[in-house]
């Protein structure tokens, strides 16, 4: 398996001389958090990669390709590590998250450190030569910053004070989504296909731009289980209303709510309580927030698939439709 | 100055879409976190240049130089702002460890990622075009990796169980400090001036050698100033003892003490009591430690010396001649 690959090259790095603490310490922690995801942006790579060249890969290419696509998951693990930090978070994917581990505690910090400068040595290891090399750095470079960006916009808009509702709104929503999400998961696995497949990424802004809507309706879509999905069917309780988090829904819901539904909001979103849960729900459903997502699928849907068939590249629409398709009305 | 406007330049990168608050946000953490250190590292990186180059710098060549010195500064301050969390620190610099303001908090994580994020931000900005771009790429991905390597070493070896010092001997220190600082103090400012000057880092590895040498020596001076030195001089009262730090002194004490001062050690080391640093001090007097070191400071200057005029080239030799005369005999 390509992981079990990357990663022993990774434990016999020459550029650190390892202990054998060190390596056993590395070789868990990576076990631990960077397989175990849904490999969807790790796959993305190879489907996109395969339908941009138009025949078979060869096992050099596939092995590339699937390289890069390991490479956004160990981006993956990296962010969300110290993101469980900083939201004190407990789970992550069905274990305690990483930090708390009692023998892990702070070191996660640097773990995620760690990993998140693996992908330098994997890409260096193995595309150095490539002519597309430094426009990968690039990338992984500008993705990355991104991301943090938009970490920190989350950060600042809804953990100071913890209880303001009044910054949850529409454009600051949309932004937070854009950048700490859509980026990564969206635009960087077709841009690495892109660029592997010879590619100048200043030609495809306005396929970056449709990436970054798809990544922000696959946001609502999530918001939007976590309250209204079958809790059997995601394979998870939602809790987005327990947390404060600054959901699509709730933004939707403060932007239309009369006097009276905003003071049941402001009294009740952000407590553990079931009967605070319920009593949010229930405006949710009185305003209909249902049947305005729905709208909203349903629309974004339509430009989506207007933007894309206006790409000159058939093998590009190509690419941008089986992404739409895998989150299209997904229910998990 | 040259910050000011790096910083100016970050605060509008149009990659992210500020809002007037993380603009702010960021301004207030940079200016925090980045300037007041000593700038040794980042004016290291001019000098080198001034020397390899053999006449003044034109003011485009200053302006570079200057901005790698920035760009070593900025991950210095990355490097510290997450050190100081893991190590629960509370001050840095005669103030608050940045984590610790009242609004921060876990947020510095995400900082210290975003400090660590405008390097090659910068780096696109003002290198783009320049035939060593990539190469300064694979230099401050490598260095990076290389210290955040040897952190995990530091944490692994000191901070687990806490009270264990079966772990601290000489091989271990001098991997740790060897990857921890060694690499990014001295060896990189060199590097970004090689690069500047058009060399390939691949033909300087004997260089690079001689300086992690000296950012050995430095550090082993560091901890041997924390117990001997001035405090008014030096400008804080070191804490080694009381932090359960792997200094210098602790691993060489450990290999010649008997099993009576072995016991005092082990009793004492670690503990915020001033008795119990007296006592640990003593021991290190009995065992003329101070001695041990005077004979470290004269056979390392020997040793670098000889090495370092066997380099080839009369202006390589003048830049480590100048760094060692900088750190030889230094008292602060
Ligand atoms: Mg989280
Ligand atoms: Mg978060
Ligand atoms: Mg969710
Ligand atoms: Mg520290
Ligand atoms: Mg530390
Ligand atoms: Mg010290």
């Amino acid at each position: 398996e390509i992981y079990a690959r990357l990663k022993s090259e990774l434990l016999d790095d020459p550029a650190f001389d390892f202990t054998d603490d060190s390596r056993q310490w590395i070789d868990r922690m990576l076990d631990y958090n960077v397989p175990g995801g849904k490999l969807n942006r790790g796959l993305s790579v190879v489907d996109s990669y395969k339908l941009l060249k138009g025949k078979e890969l060869s096992e050099e290419e596939f092995f590339l390709a699937s390289t890069l696509g390991w490479c956004i998951e160990w981006l993956q693990a990296y962010f969300l590590v110290l993101d469980d930090i900083m939201d004190s978070s407990h789970t992550r994917r069905g274990q305690p998250c990483w930090f708390r581990l009692p023998k892990v505690g702070m070191i996660a910090v640097n773990d995620g450190i760690l990993l998140r400068n693996h992908i330098p040595r994997v890409l260096k290891r193995h595309f150095k030569d490539k002519s597309y090399y430094v426009d990968l750095l690039d990338l992984f470079n500008e993705v990355e910053f991104q991301t943090a960006s938009g970490q920190m916009l989350d950060l600042i808009t809804t953990l100071e004070g913890e209880t303001d509702l009044s910054k949850y709104k529409l454009p600051v929503y949309n932004r937070i989504v854009q950048y700490k999400t859509a980026y990564y998961s969206f635009y960087l696995p077709v841009a690495c296909a892109l660029l592997m497949s010879g590619e100048d990424l200043d030609n495809f802004i306005e396929v970056k731009n449709i990436l970054v809507e798809m990544g922000t309706y696959f946001q609502v879509q999530d918001d939007y289980l976590d309250c209204f999905g079958d809790p059997e069917f995601i394979g998870k309780i939602g809790t987005d209303i327990e947390d404060f988090k600054c959901s699509w829904l709730v933004v939707q819901a403060l932007a239309r709510a009369d006097e009276n539904q905003m003071k049941v909001i402001s009294e009740n979103y952000g407590k553990a309580d079931q009967s605070c849960v319920m009593k949010v729900k229930a405006v949710y459903k009185d305003l209909n927030l249902q049947g305005l997502f729905s709208e909203f699928e349903r629309t974004s849907y339509e430009k989506l698939i207007s933007s894309i068939e206006a790409q000159p590249s058939k093998a590009v629409q190509e690419v941008l439709k089986s992404f739409l398709a895998k989150i299209y009305k997904r229910q998990k």
